[in-house]
């Protein structure tokens, strides 16, 4: 705009009148604003959406994620559906696309703000190096970041455009690791999730400093895709070691599930021989036989903080960060003191 | 813009190129012809895209379901993962909305496609009297739907821009109903889903049918939102009968889930008291114990077929009907002959 205004000679009110279609500036001036404006490849619908302050009604979220692992497990459903039970009573949409990697996802995010399709992003799987904060204050493009970006303990970033809500998975961690170790255990593993995305590393920072805190023999953590397929490779890679882990603390519920099947079929009866945490709470945990300990978090809700977040931030208000409650540890029939322990 | 050219005394490509900043109109011209456009309400973005052609890139998905049904059960995050492996390749996106009821989604989608927001959309749900394949025809706004329409044997409509991708639930019922009878029970019971989805209306439609050929005691349906706690609450019903059945058809994974709870809490052992058959393959099926006699399906596939479908009335194509393959019955360890069968 500005700039269009510099080449033009005029001041940006013209600029804003001549592209709005709006009265208020001569049929002239007009003629060479629109000249200008098309030399430098401004763009009709942006322009005149933003111009005229009109919101698209819209927000976006973009998954880079492998393909197959959108399908398997609740917690991306459970988040739009918190999403959608903030959006519905507003009439917003939610445009959601999935992309093969980061690089695809920023790009996405500077066309749908320069074509004016969103009025701001909910960011998901935040990574340690992450490029998208600065993308998107450089941008403008309000945003609310959902899960944590810091890692040693930083806090993760606001912004006057960013929100950001997220989950003490350090402190869940931390809950996790001494329920088993008032059991008995001291040798743990930890199925993890995608490395590099910030939640995944935390968790594993976090166990490894609980674990040299708690002088535990051995605690160690794989990561995986989050699908049972994985899942199930990982359990029996810890499980043929020499000296196995005698507990499993899985990222999700549909690992966990996979790994009461590896152990069944290595002949190992949950929780007599091994016990087996889920890092998410559901229907599937509280039917399997054995009920899974599970840590229970409230998705959906995490899903609504996240869009009113971003909602406060359209409407004027400032970034913030929302802490959403510490995940419930609940002890089911999967753990139990280990053996001989 | 017949309506703008007219009021303006111009022709039709004047308009256009007035209102799309091109040149080739003189700048009174354009002038007069904004004051045409301003005062007979037309509005920049859908105008300016639907004038140049362009395609917004972008498929619409409405769901009009209770809020809390959209989390618990895997088949629409299936459904969406398998639109957007259909979309990735083409950069298209998804925009997703949840309303409250029938008359909202149509409001919708009236708004959108006079906004220039979607391309097409993928219609869910599809009712036994439903009002949308009426609507969609006079606006011309290219669509698919996800599901067959039809009743007593009628085929599912298609149209010009109207595209179906249907499942035979008919025949998928009658699968599940001899396998049953196959194993000696008479009295049949199925937890469906919810009451005038046309899916839903033909599973209830298939088993009076197939239950009247084969002459069996008992055979009933009941309705549900599709949550675990209504299924649990009709499971509880039907064993709670003086004659309760001897197995039931649940028409998804967790209410199939929820009904073994409820066997277990009544002292009633699966498969020996009580058959249980999942209209829906998962994980949760194949993990559980005991593991789950399923009907299996690629909700993926179904999805990709859909989008691809829609993308294909999208370049001209005709709207044409998709048959997926019949889902298969995979007999696991919930079904086995009735107590004294």
């Amino acid at each position: 705009m500005k700039d269009i205004a510099r080449e033009a000679g005029v001041s940006a009110s013209a600029v804003s009148f001549a592209l709005n279609n709006r009265a208020g500036v001569s049929p002239g001036t007009r003629a060479r604003i629109e000249r200008v404006a098309e030399r430098l490849g401004w763009r009709p619908h942006s322009a005149a959406r933003a111009l005229s302050g009109e919101s698209a009604g819209v927000l976006g979220m973009v998954l880079a994620r492998p393909a197959g692992s959108l399908g398997v497990e609740s917690f991306f459903l459970q988040l739009m559906s918190g999403i959608q039970r903030a959006l519905a009573p507003r009439d917003h949409a939610l445009l959601f696309q999935m992309v093969d990697d980061l690089d695809s996802e920023c790009e996405l995010y500077r066309r749908w703000w320069a074509e004016g399709r969103v009025d701001g992003v909910v960011v998901v799987d935040p990574r340690t190096e992450d490029p998208r904060p600065a993308l998107l204050a450089s941008l403008g493009l309000p945003a609310v970041v959902v899960g944590g970006m810091e890692t040693g303990g930083q806090a993760p970033p606001t912004g006057p455009r960013l929100s950001n809500v997220w989950a003490d998975d350090t402190a869940a961690m931390v809950t996790i690791v001494r329920h088993l170790y008032g059991l008995g255990h001291r040798r743990v593993a930890h199925i993890g999730g995608i490395g590099g995305f910030a939640h995944t590393e935390r968790r594993i920072e976090a166990l490894r400093a609980e674990a040299a805190r708690a002088e535990l023999a051995d605690a160690r953590s794989v990561t995986t895709d989050y699908t049972d397929a994985q899942g199930a490779e990982a359990a029996r890679g810890l499980l043929a070691q020499t000296t196995p882990p005698t507990a499993l603390i899985c990222d999700n519920e549909v690992m966990a599930v996979a790994a009461v099947s590896v152990a069944a079929e290595r002949g190992l009866a949950v929780p007599r021989d091994i016990s087996i945490v889920s890092w998410e709470d559901s229907v599937l945990c509280r039917t399997l036989h054995p009920q899974l300990t599970s840590l229970s978090r409230d998705t959906e809700e995490f899903g609504r903080h996240a869009a009113e977040a971003l909602l406060a931030v359209l409407t004027g208000g400032p970034g913030r960060r929302v802490t959403v409650p510490l995940p419930r540890l609940i002890p089911r029939e999967s753990t139990a003191p280990p053996p001989g322990g």
